[in-house]
């Protein structure tokens, strides 16, 4: 950020008063322009045990593999917004099961959403952000052509929690491109 | 938002190509500018079943009740958002149990994110923005001076929760100042 969007002043860089943190301030209307992490949301739909896939017809990660998602708008909350990438992306009608999976990028600066739904319908359709749309059994999922890390992870904890029989909500957090994911580790009451 | 932040040229609204909505587009540069819902990351933090609380002083809601909770920041994840609201608001160093409650607003574009924590200790105190803490039984719980009513649904949650001796996430939707809360029913499978 260079300039305000206020009122087209150069800003500068610094702590406001009562913050802790350096923000964007523009010295001629005072106005603090904050940055923060930005929210995707999406679902993992089910048909009869497969999964609902699209394989990206955009970059980043053109050609491979990933789950509806993309970044929440205003004017809708994060089931909404869960449909709405779903009938975008896969042109597919679905119902949203719960929240299924929460995983932070602090590296990016954006937080995942994914939540479980059942597909509605057979009738679906790559969008213009996709070259295909398939249903996907677990024995199909295409592991080494998946797009991001927050696919693999979801629809890993997805499986192995079909197979324990119950679904428990999914957390961890990407702090590098690399290193492996954070989860939280909850010693047992009075530890 | 009247200037672009990269240029500095007056910005005009505008779908973008491949968009479906409008956004703010700078006719000089070219840049697109993304307005995107914000995230507060807040704690219900319990010491011998009594619920760490602070009182407001800060606007807006100033003197009112409410969960420390505020936005997340870039370069942390949500449960250090948690974490760093409860040490800035309460002084309070709390452990994390996990997501409790998501809340959309949006009518503000906001998305709530509570985690359920512990305590740790005894030595809290007011920071900054808060008159004071207090460490709230159930019944004490001060129903008609919450400042929010994120605060107020999760706290009746919590409470319901408790009884019944399990947690489960709590989902719900503010569409507007007034409505009631929306929540997500599930019909059973097969229905």
């Amino acid at each position: 950020m260079n300039f305000c969007s206020n009122c087209g002043h150069p800003v500068s860089l610094q702590v406001p008063p009562g913050d802790t943190l350096p923000r964007h301030v523009c010295p001629e209307c005072g106005s603090i322009h904050y940055q923060n992490p930005k929210i995707i949301v999406g679902a993992l739909a089910e048909w009869e045990r497969r999964v609902l896939m699209c394989r990206r017809a955009i970059e980043p990660r053109y050609g491979l593999w990933t789950l509806p998602a993309g970044f929440m708008e205003c004017g809708e909350d994060s089931l909404q917004g869960a449909l709405r990438e779903t009938l975008e992306e896969a042109g597919a009608r679905i119902e949203i099961l719960g929240l299924y999976s929460v995983i932070n990028i602090t590296y990016v600066d954006q937080i995942y959403l994914i939540y479980r739904a059942r597909l509605l319908d057979l009738d679906f359709a790559a969008g213009e952000e996709s070259l295909e749309v398939a249903l996907v059994d677990e024995a199909d999922i295409p592991w080494t052509a998946l797009a991001f890390r927050t696919v693999d992870l979801t629809l890993r904890a997805y499986f192995r929690d079909r197979r324990a029989g119950r679904f428990e909500l999914f957390e961890a957090t990407l702090d590098t491109r690399h290193a492996a994911p954070r989860q939280l580790v909850v010693p047992p009451a009075g530890a």
